[in-house]
């Protein structure tokens, strides 16, 4: 496995793997978990050589966010993505990334100021503007990114058709530790009591999940029962609790087949996300130790 | 010389070229006249194929700008394109390339929204995404762009650095008629007598270049000589008569060389623009006919 820490290294490194055969692409933000892992074996099965980006993207945090205390681990990263079959590691530092002078951006109106946008504004100007540097330095074959970042997997395939981009985009499903709560790297900042709170997040997606099986169509009534829950057990409302189109986040009154419900609320100091596609199954987890 | 018309043909087209050697893109909005023609004759110079887009793009256009009465003619285009010695000539489809749902958009702040910007709200955003998408769609080794639109190289070049596209940016020198008149497509517009008004900017910035050759500094006397020659001739305030740095557009006290002298001004119903580097030579042209 090879590990490189310059943009010029990076992109040397990549054109030489593209130019014999095909290359996958798994960015990430590093301090690394099974989720990351299932997207670098995917990539690993579909393509002749594998490369993973480690960069915590500045442009997508917010000045009150967590930026500064996100967590790092290189030599643990490192050591799990050997481990998991990469070719390259890409370590890449922001000073190279977003140089003095460095204005341009990437934007999607509505589609990037709705959900996560909302809360969050000019997060996925950030987001598709260091996608875009990276499928420019990589030029992968295809890239991997996981559905627990539903509206992140929107974003980047949307820019992917509109500015014709020549990558294949590659959406794996969320995983989850056995108490059903998705994983995150951000999962490491709950204390025990704050993580079984965060279980109100998939709880309430499996309750939307079982009144969509059992029939119930009404997007008012789906959203309500989700809502409910997170207040109940969380005590303040959920940053959203949706179920939207996954196309474009629209929420006709009825909700159908593969329409996407969405979920996002602080727990504690921490702001957990999830989803879960309607009509695929959900769970049964087992309870936490 | 192939001739394409939907996205997969010249995509295709372009693949099989870059398969085999080096591509030059000359991307343009068709109406031809020798300033393309020199970029051809450039790109053919400096590559093993070379690729023209004519493709009049409605995202750069203002609600109430020219996109509908834009001269075109494709036939007279391909028959030029031809004996500048192109390969491929991609006439693109607008509803190919801003299919509906296209949202994703370019930007970059400030460097986007002075002078032309200011102009034409939008303009710029229009360009880059237009301009990003065919270097996706054609993946040229290098691309040719006329010094005549100097902001659009200013930020076409910003994009390439900022967003690490892997492309060349060529910018060649703006071709005049014996007279001094900046060829463009939108010259047709002209009558007789708007055009040999039209000359005031290329005087105004002969102007500034001999005065600043005679050694003045003082970015506001150079301003003020171009300005008071515009007024004079055109008998109406220019959009801008300016002397900025060539990377960011801004105006120090004193003018350096290499600085450039930027022009614009409605002539008639039409809007004509021009610059120049200071120190380099302007002129001297002949009266016209």
């Amino acid at each position: 496995m090879e590990v490189h820490r310059s943009l010029d290294a990076a992109r040397a490194a990549c054109a030489s793997r593209r130019a014999s055969g095909t290359l996958g692409l798994v960015p990430t933000m590093g301090a690394l978990h099974e989720g990351h892992l299932t997207l670098v074996r995917r990539a690993r099965e579909e393509n002749d050589a594998v490369a993973v980006t480690v960069f915590v993207n500045p442009l997508q945090f917010g000045p009150h966010e967590d930026y500064e205390r996100y967590p790092r681990d290189e030599a643990g990263d490192a050591a799990l993505l050997e481990g998991a079959g990469a070719d390259l590691v890409l370590f890449l530092p922001a000073d190279e990334m977003y140089p003095p002078g460095h204005v341009t951006r990437l934007d999607q109106g509505a589609l990037c100021t709705e959900l996560e946008g909302a809360a969050r504004p000019g997060h996925f100007a950030g987001v598709l503007t260091v996608v875009c540097k990276l499928f420019n330095i990589c030029t992968p074959t295809r890239a991997y990114f996981g559905h627990k970042d539903f509206q992140q997997t929107v974003v980047v395939r949307r820019m992917v058709e509109d500015l014709d981009m020549p990558v294949e985009v590659v959406v794996c499903p969320t995983r989850r530790d056995p108490d059903g709560l998705a994983m995150s790297s951000r999962n490491a900042y709950l204390s025990p009591a704050e993580r079984a709170e965060g279980l109100a997040l998939v709880t309430a997606l499996g309750e939307a999940q079982r009144l969509f099986a059992a029939g119930e169509r009404s997007r008012a009534a789906l959203e309500a029962a989700m809502q409910r829950i997170l207040l109940d057990r969380l005590r303040r409302p959920a940053d959203y609790a949706a179920v939207v189109s996954p196309d474009d986040f629209s929420r006709p009154e009825l909700a159908h087949p593969g329409d996407v419900a969405v979920v996002a609320a602080p727990v504690g100091p921490t702001r957990l996300l999830d989803n879960h596609a309607l009509g695929a199954k959900l769970g049964p987890f087992s309870p936490g130790p």
